[in-house]
């Protein structure tokens, strides 16, 4: 297994983790009200595919329901789409989410790397991107967007040309979105009939609810019924599937998660901007990546000092100088950029 | 997508559901109380590999840790298992839950079914299978035990000839004893570094929770090592991994269980033998399997009557002549016995 965010030490309860992006507003009450109540209803089956919560999300995104496929998670979909379609060849943008690799590794794929660069602050070079592309036509070009763990969104437009050479290469684009929401960009979801594209999107780290497992995947009928095929029945939770309206419907807790956001984004950005020893990279996502310029354990000294923040190591093309920090409430943030001050300055 | 039990029609809430096979003492108030409590948890990723339930349930069973695997549901671990080894040739007796043979399609597996006699009421033939266990060497040997839908139970003394032959043919048996807790014979899991052996059970049918995903598998180490290289990270949700121990230690449960099985399963044999136009056939499980000698649609006549049934024409070698049905509380079978007998008296 990859190694992944998340603080699972002693003293899990008092630690402050930077190192996962969920918003730190929590779940909605609204969620927990309706989670409480369907309790005495887990001794019923969940539907074995999901349908109702896929109608509700193709109505609310103006899609067909055939065009929806609900994961276990995104990551269920991550690994289901490798196995279904079974890639000959996968051109992945680096760096980011490591389970991308592992899912098209076990379905045989053979893996082309292509590296966003720290001098570019991790901006993609289209032009580049595009002769790639042409030589080696892999079958699928992976994009995190924002990506993870860079924070770099990338605009549509850019998205749309990659699109018409992945079009001509009769490639297709599996397109990780689980970070759009907090992005000024939308999602290519209306895309999905007119060009090659598969969306994923967890729905558990804007909602805060990573332990219930919930996302979804969004392409034309063809690749759905593809995914079907493979896909293991019940795989969705009764919990998660019932929440899906909830989440959506639910536009104060979404007010409130954006002005949140976009406080702390600023804020954060201005703070980490002053300490010379950081270089701080273009973010559109709940997470800043870093990188320092100083022969320290940054981890392990914030550590010391009750916060845990994300080392990049095991990201492709970064090293121990990277780490990725999570917004959080302004509180615990003003907590990390005071001991940052306090270790760096 | 196979066909499975469950009603999902309208009226869901007034139909007497007798096609899951669901313990209907319903969900504990421990299991109620423990999820309620762990609501506000759910902003956390659950381990990614279910670390401690897996140790919780090694520790219970007497095993290593890395001699049992969590899922799902104990259907994940059915396809994990399939695509981690990716048998060759695999055997499957039947008639049985045919979700092996659409996993073991999927992982591109031949599959050669053995028949379980009507003639015989659906006792495996052990002579006649290790005549065709050496004339065909299948990879991997399928049973579930006791078997779904037919509830008929094998005896240890049994698959221990079985497992015998397999090891001399260098072949595994894949063994789910999602049903053992209902029948008088013990799970084979102490055998699993004396033959080649894996094991799967489900959590959720006996615990009355299968919205939640639960189950479990247990083998050598070597097997363990090959799933979790293919295992989908955080797979099981941290309501379902949380729960493991306080179902396990849930003794009341247990008992007010056994309780109910046995008096219902007692009274609804003995009710259903005394139809003559119904065959029954010996169960060791929560569910029987029986025959209708008459020309007649009794699952739609059934329905009319606010009760529905399993019908069996989706199960490898039977037909629209037999149904499943499962035991629940003593109101609802004294009523599908009392629906019975008008039907077909």
């Amino acid at each position: 297994m990859n190694k992944h965010g998340g603080y699972y030490g002693k003293n899990a309860d008092t630690i402050i983790d930077f190192s996962v992006n969920i918003n730190p507003l929590g779940i909605s009450q609204r969620v927990i009200d309706y989670l409480t109540k369907s309790l005495n209803n887990l001794n019923k089956y969940p539907e074995i595919n999901s349908r109702s919560s896929c109608k509700y999300i193709s109505e609310k995104l103006g899609l067909k329901e055939n065009e929806v496929i609900l994961g276990n998670g995104a990551i269920e979909l991550i690994y289901l789409y490798a196995m279904a379609i079974k890639p000959q060849k996968v051109m992945i943008i680096q760096p980011t989410f490591n389970e991308y690799e592992r899912a098209v590794k076990l379905a045989g794929s053979e893996i082309i790397h292509f590296k966003r660069k720290e001098q570019d602050k991790f901006k993609l070079d289209i032009d580049s991107l595009v002769y790639e592309l042409k030589k080696y036509k892999p079958d699928i070009l992976i994009i995190c967007n924002p990506n993870n763990p860079t924070g770099g969104l990338m605009e549509k437009k850019d998205l749309i040309s990659i699109l018409e050479v992945l079009e001509q290469l009769d490639s297709t684009l599996f397109l990780d979105e689980s970070f759009i929401d907090f992005a000024p960009e939308n999602s290519l979801h209306q895309l999905i009939n007119i060009y090659p594209i598969f969306i994923i999107k967890s729905m558990t780290k804007y909602y805060a609810v990573p332990g219930i497992r919930l996302g979804y995947g969004i392409g034309n009928q063809e690749i759905i019924k593809k995914m079907n095929k493979y896909k293991i029945p019940w795989s969705v939770n009764s919990l998660a599937a019932g929440i899906v309206p909830i989440v959506m419907e639910d536009s104060n807790y979404h007010n409130k998660t954006m002005t949140w956001y976009r406080n702390e984004r600023e804020y954060m950005g201005r703070e980490l901007r002053k300490i010379d020893k950081i270089t701080l990279y273009p973010s559109c996502a709940n997470f800043y990546l870093i990188k320092i310029h100083e022969d320290i354990d940054l981890k392990g000294e914030l550590l010391k000092r009750g916060i845990f923040i994300r080392d990049c190591t095991d990201f492709y093309g970064l090293n121990e100088k990277y780490y990725r920090i999570a917004l959080k409430g302004h509180k615990d943030n003003i907590k990390l950029i005071k001991e940052l001050r306090d270790i760096l300055l």
